[in-house]
């Protein structure tokens, strides 16, 4: 039976289980950001450590960094943030609500101000109260000392990508590393978006796993195929199903001022439709050349071959960890029926499930079967297969749901059988089929 | 022989090798920001993953969380915050420097105006100019949404702790724990620091890992002493030495408003002496019932026995990445001689070093050596222990100092005898002594 969850089944599923919650929810929440409860924060975690392995950690050429977050405001005068980085913004003269101008009218590619004073107000409802559209400044500003002055200004990075070109000549002084190679970061970044929405999917406050892969001018078509593809398989990797995935060949008109060619990958999220969760670009030579032109500090790459120093292109792999966080619950979110009610589960690959197995005591009140259950699960604990859960709290049925509704791969459940064979049984989360096996048998063969 | 570093040969070592490097750098820095290079992104994953292994995964107890960095500002009220987090500050009025009053006299403890009038201004040299010590807020403000004013002002976290406070009641609702509980959290938090200063002790944006332990009132005195000991366990598991580690208990008029006892871990830092690197507080039940004061939600835990709700009281215990990683960093920085000359080497032990071994073949321009060096450096990559490095490049003295300083517990070198018998060295880091192995034992046994 096909499942198609909407994005609020998500949404509680997420806060029901301890996935995600709303940011300051006791306040009222701060449109925008989201606290990762206790699942969330081990499925995050299990996402970002799959990302390094598989981007990272087993590869030479990949070198990662964690840089700051604040940064010297240069950095985004050379990136070209402090003077592009915005959306149009309009303000009704009725409810002096400010609302983005290109979300009034959804179809309008190329908005007039004629379009705009016949449009209503879509939070008041009056017409021709809008104003002119101006452009707002999509980075969150601050004042770094204790002098509030222009002087002074300074930004929550809006990407990650220029922590990695900043220390581009550090990772060059410092490995002599030859071409191509990359710098990797996982790390925040912050957009003060006029309007926050669906979830994890637009939000203030977010995280991003990235790359800038450097190289000669000349390999970029063999490398931008090979990041694809690679991009390709790690949603694969996630367990996102192939015909939720699309490749989107951004048009000129659509990319980013630096970029040459943009890939953007979309998934068909609940509720929202085909929408981004990942990119690749071309960023050229743009970046390392506008640096140095603001630093005056020389970003060109010495070949060890003694031939011409250049400055390196880079192509850039760049995945939203919300957003695929979002993808992977929403892709795994599954219905079924168990004895006549409706069943929630979540099909999580082994690698990403939070929790890898549970075990239960079948009855709370007997207390040979509680320490029995104990025992197998501190053995489980000790073999360093992730996260093992005890739960002997509310009936059978019960606690089988909720390990369902966290997408548990295997729940253990000790009876009075166990006592008198050393048997348990196995249930496996997707068909609920039940297996006894021995209890040396869980753990691997010596 | 005893080495004592300065901090200064900790920070030119970091830069040199790529643990830290200046944030911002080609642009002159922005100070109090700091960027972690490869060797030290790896360093402080290992310090982060030790400590979630040493603190949270293993416990059942333990939930860990990962809160948003902007919060609603009524937390910041509520936490005392807003109100409190100051620093006296003092402009003077002839070079207007605007400077810490506290650190104007080293020694004052309770600076009087007088002091000040009299005090010399530590960067211009006059006497007399120093302005009356006003209270400064370090918390770094910024505006949420498109609307500049007093509502819209959000807070950089000053602390992460309040994202433990703030979904308390989230945890009780989705996990039902049992008292006592801990909410644990390893993220980012800062500080508008009037002057930042000694490397990465002082700085204005900095990662903290910690937890909130609930627990009823009577068993405070009883878990505070197992935090206590459990956070010596800590330092003493990065390898710190015992008589570089000094746990200095608080005297009220110095501890935080909402402390009750508080004992500060220092350690005993290149050039700065002893100072803190770790703190463990009874914070009481002040953050939860100031939270119910001013949210209006109820933080009553109500016991499974039916018994009579109350608000838990919170142990704290508390560490700094970055002076952890500093500690770390300085307790290893080792000097001794070999063969006349001076030599720096990284005594960090095997679960913390950024690589854990090194494979090089003698001489780069042997084409069988550098093939049979790839092959064990892809053996040993394979199984799973961490990083391992190929490193061809120099004579192969040089390449051991870089392994050295670097922190590498052990280097394999393939030479011509490899060919021969199958056997390499192994040079061990402390001693630099080396030993012929079989490659075969270099692999777990089957």
């Amino acid at each position: 039976m096909e499942s198609k969850p909407t994005l609020e089944d998500i949404v509680s599923l997420a806060k029901r289980r301890g996935f995600v919650y709303q940011g300051s929810e006791i306040y009222g929440g701060l449109a925008g950001t989201w606290d990762y409860g206790p699942l969330g924060t081990l499925l995050k975690r299990n996402i970002v450590s799959e990302w390094l392995k598989f981007f990272v950690d087993s590869w030479d050429d990949m070198y990662q960094i964690d840089s700051a977050i604040l940064m010297n405001p240069k950095v985004w005068q050379a990136s070209g943030h402090v003077d592009t980085f915005t959306d149009p913004l309009v303000e009704c003269s009725n409810c002096h609500n400010r609302l983005r101008a290109d979300h009034i009218l959804e179809d309008a590619v190329n908005l007039t101000e004629e379009d705009l004073k016949s449009a209503k107000c879509p939070v008041c409802g009056k017409t021709g109260t809008l104003g002119e559209a101006r452009q707002f400044n999509l980075m969150f500003k601050t004042t770094v000392g204790p002098i509030e002055d222009e002087k002074n200004i300074a930004y929550l990075r809006p990407e990650t990508a220029q922590g990695m070109f900043t220390n581009y000549k550090n990772i060059l002084d410092t490995f002599y590393p030859d071409l191509p190679f990359g710098v990797a970061q996982v790390g925040k970044a912050f957009r003060n978006e006029i309007s926050p929405r669906d979830f994890l999917f637009r939000v203030r406050e977010f995280e991003i796993m990235e790359f800038e892969y450097f190289l000669p001018e000349n390999l970029w078509e063999a490398k931008f195929e090979k990041w694809r593809k690679d991009m390709h398989s790690w949603f694969k990797h996630l367990g996102l199903p192939e015909d939720k995935i699309k490749e989107i060949e951004v048009p000129e008109a659509d990319r980013a001022h630096y970029s040459k060619r943009t890939i953007d990958f979309h998934y068909d999220f609940p509720s929202l439709g085909f929408d981004e969760v990942g990119g690749l670009a071309y960023r050229t030579d743009f970046d390392l050349k506008n640096h140095q032109e603001h630093s005056g500090k020389d970003m060109s790459y010495r070949p060890k071959d003694g031939s011409e120093p250049f400055i390196p292109h880079v192509i850039e792999p760049t995945f939203g960890v919300d957003r695929n966080f979002l993808a992977v619950l929403s892709s795994a979110y599954s219905e079924d029926e168990q004895g006549g009610e409706k069943r929630v589960f979540l099909k999580l690959p082994l690698h990403l499930a939070p929790v890898k197995a549970a075990v239960f005591p079948l009855l709370k009140n007997k207390p040979e079967l509680v320490s029995k259950a104990k025992e197998v699960h501190k053995l489980l604990r000790k073999q360093g297969i992730g996260e093992v859960m005890f739960d002997d709290n509310g009936n059978i049925g019960k606690r089988y749901r909720r390990q369902d509704e966290i997408g548990t791969p295997h729940t253990i459940t000790i009876d009075f059988q166990t006592l008198e064979d050393d048997t348990v049984t196995i249930r496996d989360r997707d068909t609920t089929e039940q297996e006894r096996v021995k209890t040396n048998d869980l753990t691997p063969k010596a």
